[in-house]
């Protein structure tokens, strides 16, 4: 069966013309044991909540993955498919990629993300557990990785999760096969994987990873003790090809001819490229059927269950049905009472509204609580064998906070957010994008959105990450100017299902200008006039966050002086893109731009065009109190109004 | 004299009513005890390149440094720049800052980056050594590290590589206190650190932090070793505060006058704010004279040393008299022989000549050094003590690379590049970010630099990259079109003492334009006109890298339906920028103007202005062979073309 996994790489990869036929070919053992004797799915219903999950952390290594997926008769994984691998349209491209084909629980390829993923989906399931019982929510998360997984940066902070919180449903098998693309991990690594798992709480076991009988008592093994656990297999990379296997030769490239015959010889695999005999593929689907007995059993259970709707709707994702009225009457009382208080703050407000009104949320933090203020009364923290809370403390580890939010949404059941400094959203990136590219509903809480943090310093501003936040395609960058722009804000990015939303959120305090009561979400139209010109528009200034008011302030200072300015405020530009070439029209007008905004410019000639000015950064922000820097940088109401008076005759 | 070092910062907080009094305050004993019998440094020479290194990795402690610098009496850290903590202008930034006051060593603040930064540090000592012997180059790096350093994934790349590499003497003090910003430790990690350092091979210590004869027996062990060391100090966070020490109140607010007053009764510290008794001034100066009588001894070591040019030569950072001619020579040929290579091929050609030429360069890779192509003959690889060699095999380790690049940069000696996909610039992200801040030279290969690099999808596929880094300030992106300009931006990077650069380079072939030999780096201007337009500029087309080539071929489809074109070729936005106005508009004409760039659109507004167009990405990537790619995104010639078209009458 292993051997069927081997040649349906070696052929694929051979016919693509490029590839990774040393991974499959080296966990190909390991594969098999895992799915015939432990793995519950049903490929007929890839959805089913209660499936185990196997995450491939080792992208690469793809084809492992599409030739179970063959193998055990997922709809859409035909040999067609197999035959088409890394060509245009396939469902088999180079990577994993989750939606792409059906069964792939998460993107994979960036390496380290699988097992930091798996993490979230792992706490899911236990969180879940908590909430419904072993009856509708028990099962593993499995997890293949490889050298490069276990090196990356972030594999440390999701073990370290993972060990203190002890999802013991959690089983990682590490493909120990010594080699990476540079030759022998000898050349760059001298860790004890072992030892360093121990560290972090894990179990750990090392055994032959050819050798099914050591898999499979070590997997039984690992699946009952109190703690995650990894299995060392020491594999061959690329077994059975008779002269590259144990190279790196035959890591990232087709075999050739010659080898795969050897290797066809050498495995006792006689049969045609993409031919796969009856019996081998009978034995296959037997694990399809075992998977499908036990999702009836589990259809079963849940149709006596007394929390069945409760769980289909958790799982379903929806919003309670009063949820956006509960939001909206919020939104009136903030316009009545106009509070000025930092956008953190008015978004800890909101959410003390939100995490009311649905048990779908799941906050957290990497360490920065009260800052972020992400957390709100009865959240209750998530803690070492206790489930039941709805806020993670994430620890000082952004990275897998995103991988693991990813993980939480990829599983079902809850909407995760989580938030740091708006700066270190860097420490983040890999994760943040693939929220973006999987197009999942996590929700980023990037406070200290800008030099407006005062003392800290450069290291602590961000100037840059607006405009890289922006640039990911298919995610929505608010940075909301008041509290009622961030209510519009939470509220539209927990409606956005298929898009990642980012909340960039000021530390200084900003005034409620929003103090009319509208219904519409403004917000949701990207941009919008926040202040009307009192009779002709003689310039427009666009803002966003914390710099809406300045440039209010800017107007007056220009309408002192005989010039009409309109204000608006942007606070999501990839919503606004959205709208109609006539509204976009409507609220840039036809007048003179000028664009304030404490970060980099990149991005803003979109907006004001040729002739527009930018009032913001230019480089690196500095140690002060915010008022001084801002007067540094001349980010002041002056400033506009200088920049206006080039651009227009201010008498 | 450590009290001397809690009092400076309760005041120098309480004062600028913010920063972290905290970890000062707990570390104080431990960095006495370093300073006072360990430290070799020379407060009036702080760029002695013998001199031992001290990272103060958790940054938020800087009131440590500068409470250290003051009383061993560097000339700009008088008592007023102590009082001045936090304020415009001040030495005393809120986070320690490179070049922003002597003595500082590395931008310390956001987490983990100063342990990973001091790896490169001990890693450039040890290669410094092996050139220049003991006599020259025999120091320490001492780094002090907080519970945030070692929660970061960074961290774990940084001791696994430095493990492995054997770098015996980096020595690090873990501030092991207990408490991070959200509370307990306990609340998210469970990690065991020494364990977890043991299986990375370093040599481990456990002591009472307070404890100075424990402190004195730990460091003179770990100085011996021959692995580095980690040496965890159990302390009291903000010892000496009557009600706070201990607790998470204490990490990042000031104290307040009734704590503070009882911290002064409870150190036994009956001296006014500010106010250091001479008896203890004068303790801490006999560590500068030691320091200073080391410092003339090792003049007198180098003065009589037959190295001593050398080693002057490297530590300036000075290229070869003749470097500019040896490169000059090779840009004649490759305009002569005009390869059809892709730019990491011609990067690699170039580094060929480069690293020839001069034995400053050290190379390296994520382990992508045959994709990366940053490996040249005879350059030697650095390995467990050896360090003869000019190429370091970082590990799938991104970040702690771009950390280990500072270190090396900043050590001074040799100028370091190093190699990933430009994807994965995401995982580098806080690296280039410090290398960008504190100015340093280091050199950013970052190959398979579009869609361009086909099968391995949208997970390896950089889209919104080039943005995030053009975004960046203090930071040159380079992406060359072909091996001239390549040449040229190597050129370019090397001689930017005080900016680091990227190179964005092609996986696939590209053809040579540059065929007729130019003196003047073309490259260095930012942007030029390749291809003239025939009689009148009908139309401008604007593109970098691998798109050149497509603008061309579109100049070519509209000069046949009479649309005459000019292209540019952008290879440096930031330094077309630094252009005058002049040739600024020159280059870019008064024509209609399309961009084409296999990216994201952001940033391209700024030159193509309101009526221009923009070919390029919309969304993510795909998975498929790289010219079906382009041809299904519509980055074409004839994409181009039609782009054209919509802005003026084609025939």
């Amino acid at each position: 069966m292993a051997n069927a996994l081997r040649a349906l790489t070696m052929d694929a990869v051979e016919k693509a013309k490029s590839g990774h036929p040393g991974m499959p070919m080296g966990m190909a053992d390991a594969a098999t044991v895992l799915f015939t004797r432990f793995m519950k799915i049903d490929p007929s219903q890839p959805e089913w909540p209660d499936r185990d999950r196997f995450i491939l952390s080792a992208g690469h290594g793809s084809m492992l993955l599409y030739s179970i997926h063959h193998l055990l008769g997922y709809a859409d994984m035909g040999i067609e498919e197999i035959k088409r691998f890394r060509q245009l349209g396939a469902k088999t491209a180079g990577h994993p990629e989750y939606g792409h084909a059906l069964g792939i629980e998460t993107t994979t390829g960036p390496l380290g993300q699988g097992i930091s993923t798996a993490v979230g989906m792992a706490l899911a399931e236990r969180m879940m557990n908590t909430r419904f019982g072993d009856e509708v929510v028990d099962h593993y998360t499995y997890v293949i990785a490889g050298d490069g997984c276990l090196m990356e940066g972030i594999s440390h902070e999701a073990i370290d999760l993972a060990g203190h919180l002890k999802l013991s449903k959690l089983i990682v098998l590490w493909d120990d096969n010594g080699i990476t693309i540079d030759g022998s991990t000898s050349a760059s690594t001298s860790m004890d994987q072992l030892a360093r798992f121990e560290a972090a709480g894990w179990d750990v076991f090392r055994i032959d990873g050819h050798a099914h009988h050591a898999l499979i008592d070590a997997i039984a093994k690992a699946r009952n003790t109190r703690k995650p656990s990894l299995i060392a297999c020491r594999t061959t990379i690329g077994y059975g090809a008779p002269t590259k296997a144990g190279t790196e030769g035959v890591h990232g490239a087709p075999l050739g001819a010659a080898e795969i015959e050897g290797a066809r010889d050498r495995l006792g695999w006689h049969h045609a490229p993409f031919e796969i005999p009856t019996g081998i593929r009978a034995a296959w689907e037997q694990i399809a059927e075992r998977g499908r007995l036990a999702r009836e059993a589990w259809e079963d259970r849940l149709a006596i269950s007394e929390k069945r709707d409760a769980f289909k709707n958790a799982v379903s994702g929806a919003l309670p049905a009063d949820f956006d009225e509960k939001l909206l009457a919020y939104k009136r009382e903030l316009s009545e009472t106009a509070p000025k208080v930092a956008t953190r703050k008015s978004s800890e407000m909101v959410l003390g509204v939100i995490n009311a009104a649905t048990d779908a949320t799941v906050g957290g933090s990497a360490d920065l609580t009260h800052s972020n203020l992400t957390i709100t009364k009865g959240l209750g923290s998530i803690a070492p064998g206790k489930f039941g809370g709805r806020y993670i403390h994430y620890g000082i580890r952004e990275h897998a906070m995103s991988a693991a939010m990813n993980g939480i949404a990829l599983h079902k059941g809850f909407i995760p957010y989580g938030g740091t400094f708006l700066v270190f959203s860097d420490y983040a990136r890999g994760g943040i994008r693939l929220s973006a590219l999987m197009g999942l509903r996590t929700i980023y809480v990037f406070t200290h959105d800008s030099i407006g943090l005062g003392e800290d310093g450069p290291t602590h501003q961000p100037i840059e990450h607006l405009a890289m936040l922006r640039a990911t395609p298919n995610l929505h960058v608010f940075r909301p100017a008041d509290a009622v722009e961030t209510l519009e804000a939470w509220h539209h990015a927990l409606h956005s299902e298929g898009t990642p939303s980012v909340l960039a959120l000021s530390r200084q305090n900003l005034p409620t200008f929003r103090t009319e009561h509208t219904e519409e979400n403004l917000t949701a139209r990207g941009a919008y006039v926040i202040r009307k010109p009192a009779r002709r528009r003689d310039i427009t200034l666009l803002a966003t966050g914390s710099e809406v008011e300045i440039a209010l302030k800017g107007a007056d200072l220009l309408a002192a002086r005989g010039v009409d300015a309109a204000v608006v405020s942007m606070p999501c530009w990839e919503l606004f893109e959205q709208q109609s070439d006539d509204y976009r029209r409507q609220v840039l007008g036809t007048a003179p731009r000028v664009a304030v905004e404490a970060a980099a410019r990149m991005g803003w000639d979109r907006w004001i065009g040729e002739r527009g000015r930018f009032v913001g950064m230019e480089g690196f922000g500095a140690s002060a109190p915010a008022p001084e820097l801002y007067a540094q940088f001349g980010i002041t109401p002056e400033g506009v109004f200088d920049a206006a008076c080039t651009l227009l005759t201010c008498a």
